[in-house]
């Protein structure tokens, strides 16, 4: 099965762009090796994030293991990356689709040849509608989105029927103090009322979640086994629409206990089970890899892989300033990296023209970001030299991916293997 | 004086954007008013960040007419917007250049017609001097970046006495516990004799430092003093390149102050006052609103003025969940708005096929925010509905503009009359 179209397309560099080397205007080869740029030499202007290839490629088969040792399907939440080149890799490593939070992510996705999208989350407003309906035009694309409200499944039901379409909408769950999804079954019931009077336009094919809104495993357990007494009462009562039947959740915290809840689930009916990470493609050094290591520690599967998930996402960036004996101010800020959950943790550092690049002493820390730079606090006795270059691992990529219009893709001698372009 | 050249350029319109309207792939008018997108029509996708034209042109007037009144020259802080569109607004309202905090930075600029950057950060790196030299070779191209340290002196000689250019810098004064910048006379004397070593490649133009970093009013009029004594002992041992000389500082928060310290500002010989704000021209509800009120209160000038800066950058989205009585959440996340800084404010709410938009109840408020959504809280008997429209106001605009790649400058109507781009 086919989902995408892989477009013969140039390398995103752009003459306006950060991180990049030195290129000819109009340079736009498919190949970049041929740039023949290496960060270690200082080809490429830093501040730059990257991609270290082979984690890349560990975390790609590490989750397709894990998917298929539980016989359940991947649809990676693709906001994360908003980076087609990636979104092609997670197909081509056996993703069944990608997963989406608004129609332009939709429409951007299309655009680079992606051709199954759910959308997690409510389609609102006339232009997001009308943005999906323009790429449902398309027959060979398969869209769904989440429905939580009456009143919204009015507003689709009447846009798609004007506009001749059907919608395939899944029912969201919520729960009290979380963020969407109907919390009983009053609520439930009202929404599917309204699902029952637009039977051409819209079409109920399965039921959504997001367990990351809970903290406590039982309390997710919980959530997730209504999902599927939910689903069954769905089948039983025949409100679903014919085809095979979604269920689907799973942030980048909990997968392994989606799929433990949900690999034997029976409804009666052909049914693909869902799960939507979209942060293990890169992990991180922060949240989620306090989530990793809870995995490790319970998951049968993951246990049996003898390995982990590898943080794979880096910004390199310059000291620019040693004001004090015990602060080095760094190229890097609030603009190249996220800091909303934990601020970038020194990995390496490398002076231009030694061999090789040392770890970080763990006593480097970020105190304090701004915009455009960063305070680190090191010790008096340092060796830390304006223009030594340091890569940084973060928390959080999804805030630190939509800080770049590119990144690079690098070895793990720091050469330059591939420009992958971002759609934020 | 002119120091850009206006590109004849096609609007930004992205097939794979957010924040647009509907288009026909290609259609790149240069007449925004021919799309004839309204927000209030729904004719744009929310999320959508949107400049208010009527009060970016007020603000750019009240800039104008204070720093003329201080006879003081403007170069606004481009790093705030990175908007060619509004740089070239910027310099037709009487800036004297653009500031900037990056050399791909000062690159984007360039490409779009900038010819006068003051680079108000280190140039560090092999690959980031080169951006500037390569800009360098156009000698209609007048370019300065700040130095701090010998080390950094020394391997710009390096660089520009290869590249056979001669690069302009100033002295940055810091201060103990602020970000960069020489702490005392001791590390001023090492970067001067620095300099010293490099006649061709380096000119020593003047005296730079930000006040920003401190709090306290006596201490950055203490401050600004010693970067005036200090121009004067440059001026007097002979230490200055030829030309008029540059003493420059003044963020967003404290331009007021520098402008009366410096106004009659004397070194001998001629001199531009360059401040180097960002923000007047969105301003904002939150860290800026409160420097404003300051000003306001104690700025003779601004007083005379009878008129604040007001706020001109809002963010619409949709109202896409209502799951509990107290609970809106909004289509609105931390992919779309500063959050660092204090959480948007709701300003504004439109239900579509309303006659117009109304106040946003003071007690509307986000309490959080996620990636792609944001949680505002409301009262039970709100009429609150999903597909309302509402407007928030932000605080930080440089990190609200940051998450767009283009955004919209719409009249009190709610007509979209410009679409300007933007290059982080």
């Amino acid at each position: 099965m086919t989902h995408l179209q892989a477009p013969a397309s140039a390398l995103p560099l752009d003459p306006c762009g950060k991180g990049l080397g030195a290129f000819a205007t109009g340079q736009t080869g498919n190949n970049a090796a041929s740039l023949q740029w290496n960060i270690l030499r200082e080809d490429v202007s830093l501040p730059v994030a990257v991609l270290r290839e082979a984690r890349i490629e560990h975390n790609l088969q590490w989750m397709r293991r894990f998917i298929d040792a539980y016989g359940v399907k991947l649809a990676p939440h693709g906001k994360t990356t908003m980076s087609p080149a990636l979104f092609r890799r997670q197909l081509a490593s056996g993703a069944w689709g990608i997963t989406l939070a608004t129609a332009p992510q939709t429409q951007a996705a299309y655009h680079h040849g992606v051709r199954r999208v759910m959308l997690a989350n409510q389609l609102v407003g006339r232009a997001n509608m009308a943005i999906i309906a323009r790429l449902q035009a398309d027959p060979g694309f398969d869209f769904c989105c989440i429905v939580d409200s009456a009143a919204n499944v009015d507003q689709l039901g009447r846009f798609f029927a004007e506009a001749g379409q059907t919608l395939k909408v899944l029912l969201e769950l919520g729960v009290p103090g979380g963020r969407t999804g109907v919390r009983n079954a009053d609520e439930e019931a009202a929404v599917l009322a309204a699902i029952a009077r637009w039977p051409q336009a819209l079409a109920l094919c399965g039921v959504e979640l997001y367990e990351g809104v809970l903290k406590d495993e039982a309390a997710i357990r919980a959530l997730l086994r209504r999902g599927v007494t939910t689903l069954q009462g769905l089948q039983q009562q025949g409100q679903l629409a014919d085809g095979t039947a979604i269920l689907t959740g799973a942030g980048s915290a909990w997968f392994d206990v989606v799929a433990e809840e949900w690999r034997d689930a029976d409804i009666g009916r052909p049914l693909d089970v869902v799960l939507r990470p979209g942060c293990y493609l890169t992990h991180d050094v922060g949240i989620y890899k306090a989530a990793e290591t809870r995995i490790q520690t319970n998951n049968p599967v993951a246990r049996d892989m003898h390995a982990s998930l590898l943080p794979a996402l880096q910004v390199w960036a310059y000291v620019q300033s040693r004001p004090e004996p015990h602060l080095a101010i760094i190229g890097l800020g609030k603009r190249d990296a996220a800091f909303d959950a934990g601020l970038p943790v020194p990995a390496s550092y490398y002076r231009p023209g030694t061999a090789a690049p040392g770890t970080a002493p763990a006593h480097w820390q970020v105190t304090a970001m701004m915009d455009q730079h960063a305070f680190m606090q090191v010790d008096a006795a340092d060796d830390v030299q304006i223009g030594d270059l340091i890569a940084f691992d973060i928390s959080h990529p999804c805030l630190t991916f939509d800080k770049w219009r590119q990144l690079l893709l690098v070895d793990e001698a720091g050469n330059v293997t591939d420009v992958v372009g971002t759609y934020f």
